[in-house]
């Protein structure tokens, strides 16, 4: 097995990151936009209808049975998706399999990860899995943090993961792709039956390149399952399964606008910030968040709205019961919608032609002749550090554990405003500092920090300043915000890292922003 | 300038083709399912975000500056469209452009070319248009056939299309793509405004492989222009002009059954056959074209349907105001349509979730992991000639002239039965011969000929023979039938050729399954 990682070197942003990461030569980040890679996108092998069944039935009794087919060995690079989110019952399944015929050193590559995923953990212990690339929500994070994953992780924005497989990064060996709804050919959606998930386009990057594609569901219907949001056009074998997730885990249906005061103040001076500085204006666009103090953020949004009688163009989901109730008042036009976070998000997209599904390729692939999140207005974003030069953290922990994934996060940067309203400390830890733990979206990116004490707008932003410059909200220095902090909760400790690296976080164009230590237990 | 075409081989259906075309090497054809190649699909150029503007905003003042902008230069391949049908108004102003610009050489890919193309007869004589690759409908294929086209034709059908483009084949340095409806990142489709056609399925392989992407439209609406049949993450240039289309041309809104009683007799002998031999049943799909013969055979299906109280899964479109009732009827669950004929087609696309808009790539790639054509149980279409072994042509005519595209013809005969209700003979020329002076379609995928005098069923379908064993329809073989038609016209005459070739029809898979030679004037 290659090494973990070889040669740090320092990027544009001042981090020192590896020339090397499991065997894969890499590019350190050089400054936002400036990376232009002079290689073709990867060209998967051609095939032939020939070799695929004549009447387009292409389904095998089991899942080992596709994996077998597919043929499974040592070494290869397996991809799942995570629209089941908490309820995949697929992933563990599949290692499951892979430990039952003895396979080794696979390749993890999930859009995301969650706590269900803890199963794993044995595997990545005795050999099954090298190593994960993808998010590590919870267990995972924690297990790679303290240095017991074999292979490095690296760690990518949806668009990022897009882009890394689009241009041949990462090359899927097997994708395996749980679907609410298919069809024998390997059509199949997110739209129907009991492990409904609204849609899957974390699944369309791995059917387009993946050299063998498995659609496994719990609700095989006649061809042609419509919409075919994944196509069975690149689809190797179909599987049916009792329940590929469980639904009240896929769904929460627990997404509720926060009652926090504190949390509702962010909420309401981050809206009237927009308010008063033009951004909510007729045919204007916007994207907040599926957390609670972002769902009240829309929530003000939707009371200017109908009070001043402004309609949005659109809005930019994860969407759930309250931006589809925007959408059925007329407040938005069109919802485009990412993932769906609520049953009302899910019933909405079956039947709402304005409730659109998209997927990385369209909203984020930085390598793309454009995307959409750079058309977004105004993007709402949460954040686990801010340093005082704005650049942002959502990866780690002032402790230094590796507990959450990138998500869209560093795609939404491209919003032509980007606002984080986060609290100025957490558990009397400070969430403005003078350099955050892992770098994960350039300061330059991100125009304003709401707090709870004061709002900081990014000197670049002089348009905004100006805008602002009679509003009655407390507008201070970012450095304020932090001392202010530190006055009330004292300077904070430094996260215990070892030297070793333990994980890479790739920035959108596919260059390494910054890495994550090893944190001593 | 390359060669025109080198050195003659016998392919597997006893024909000369060239092992060269235009300078590109070339495979004979092998038989049905023979031929796998070991390359991969084209990898188009890594673009980057950075490179496109950051409002997403891609328009540009006129077609003129796109193409420049384009870097349009000699010896191009450039590629538009048909979907506007006879009543496009963009491929002639391209090659105006180009004419003006002094650019020689180009190589024109058209999805398919039409009698209102006439007018690029003098950019193929003074040098701007070197040779067409696509069908050559009319004026082009008169052109053509008189050994008047410097470049060698090369005709493909609508998933042929798609192979070449995605396996390389064909690489396009300029894809022009005019949109009913577009915004200004590039989004398009073609439901929406005064040039609406429905849909926009066969630019898609365009959109996805060429080098540079224009959208041009007399439609531009604000971000996002939904639904995205074409994404803007493709796109380079918008352009907005005044008028893409003649509406009246574009959808000819004659599309009427037939009247003619040879010709009903030949639909009503179809259906009869189809409800006999068991294939109308609950479940079942079907394709029939656009003409008036094939309208007349759904019309005969529905009755049959309405009677015995039968529902077809899904018809296969081309799309008409007689599918579109039968949808709206509750008789066909889906309408899978590749191209809308009349406006009833073009409305019911736009307003009905359960007519969809599909692609070549899902119908009809043979390069793809199966396609949907293999799973329609029966397709209705049309032919020129046939044989006595089944072969059939649909590009030339008796007398030996290119006159007609393949469209989708060669892929449909992948459907489980194919049958072609065809007239004995034509002004008194059998269409039923010894051999067909073109080679579109191997026997061996043909199932049954109806004409007014008789049914021929190919002996390789013994399981319909056996099923309509005992029927009263007038069952022949097709010895009988040519010797029928000879009775009545004499032996045809052969059709006047020089030694020249003027194209190559390829088969689906991209080898060569005959050529076509120049006709003495």
């Amino acid at each position: 097995m290659a090494k973990k990682y070889a040669d740090l070197v320092k990027n544009a942003v001042g981090r020192m990151v590896p020339t090397e990461v499991n065997g894969q030569k890499q590019v350190p980040f050089q400054g936002v936009g400036k990376f232009k890679p002079e290689t073709s996108k990867h060209g998967p092998k051609i095939v032939s209808c020939a070799d695929f069944p004549e009447d387009g039935n292409k389904e095998v009794t089991s899942l080992k049975e596709a994996l077998v087919k597919a043929g499974l060995k040592d070494g290869m690079t397996i991809s799942t998706h995570h629209h089941f989110r908490n309820g995949d019952l697929l992933a563990n399944k599949i290692f499951d399999i892979a430990k039952e015929l003895g396979v080794k050193d696979l390749r993890w590559v999930p859009s995301a990860s969650f706590p269900c995923h803890e199963h794993l953990i044995q595997y990545l212990e005795d050999g099954t899995i090298h190593h994960i690339e993808g998010s590590m929500n919870g267990p995972l994070g924690r297990f790679a943090s303290y240095g017991k994953m074999r292979g490095l992780g690296v760690l990518r924005s949806h668009g990022g993961r897009y882009q890394a497989i689009q241009d041949g990064e990462v090359k899927i060996d097997i994708a395996i792709i749980g679907a609410a709804c298919a069809d024998p050919f390997g059509n199949a959606n997110g739209l129907y039956g009991s492990s409904a998930s609204g849609l899957l386009g974390f699944a369309l990057a791995d059917s387009q390149y993946a050299d063998k594609v498995i659609v496994v569901t719990d609700n095989m219907v006649p061809f042609p399952c419509i919409p075919w949001q994944i196509q069975g056009n690149y689809v190797d074998y179909t599987v049916q399964v009792d329940q590929v997730g469980i639904p009240e885990k896929i769904v929460s249906g627990t997404t509720q606008i926060t009652k926090s005061p504190d949390r509702l103040l962010l909420a309401e001076m981050t809206a009237q910030l927009c308010w008063e500085a033009g951004i909510i204006r007729d045919g204007f666009s916007f994207q907040s968040g599926a957390g609670g103090t972002s769902l009240a953020v829309g929530d003000y949004f939707a009371k200017i709205m109908r009070k001043e009688g402004i309609k949005a163009r659109f809005a930019r989901g994860g969407s759930n019961k309250y931006l589809v109730s925007m959408l059925e008042e007329g407040l938005i036009e069109y919802i485009l919608d990412g993932q769906t976070f609520d049953l009302k998000g899910v019933q909405s997209m079956a039947d709402n032609p304005n409730h659109v599904w998209t997927s990385p390729f369209t909203s984020y692939n930085y390598h793309g002749k454009g995307n959409f999140a750079g058309l977004v207005d105004v993007v709402i974003l949460g954040a686990t550090e801010v340093d005082v030069n704005f650049n942002a953290n959502v990866v780690t922990h002032s402790d230094g554990l590796l507990l959450h994934g990138i998500g869209g996060w560093q795609n939404c940067l491209f919003s032509k405003t980007v606002i984080l309203p986060i609290p100025l400390f957490r558990d009397r830890i400070p969430v403005i500092l003078d350099e955050v733990t892992t770098i994960c979206g350039p300061g330059e990116l991100i125009d304003v920090i709401v707090t709870e004490r004061g709002i900081a707008i990014n000197p670049k932003r002089k348009d905004l300043i100006e805008a602002l410059k009679d509003s009655t909200l407390p507008i201070k220095t970012i450095e304020e915000l932090k001392d202010e902090a530190e006055k009330i909760c004292g300077k904070p400790a430094k996260a215990n890292f070892d030297d070793e690296l333990v994980a890479v976080i790739k920035w959108v164009d596919g260059t390494i922003i910054d890495s994550v230590r090893k944190v001593k237990p």
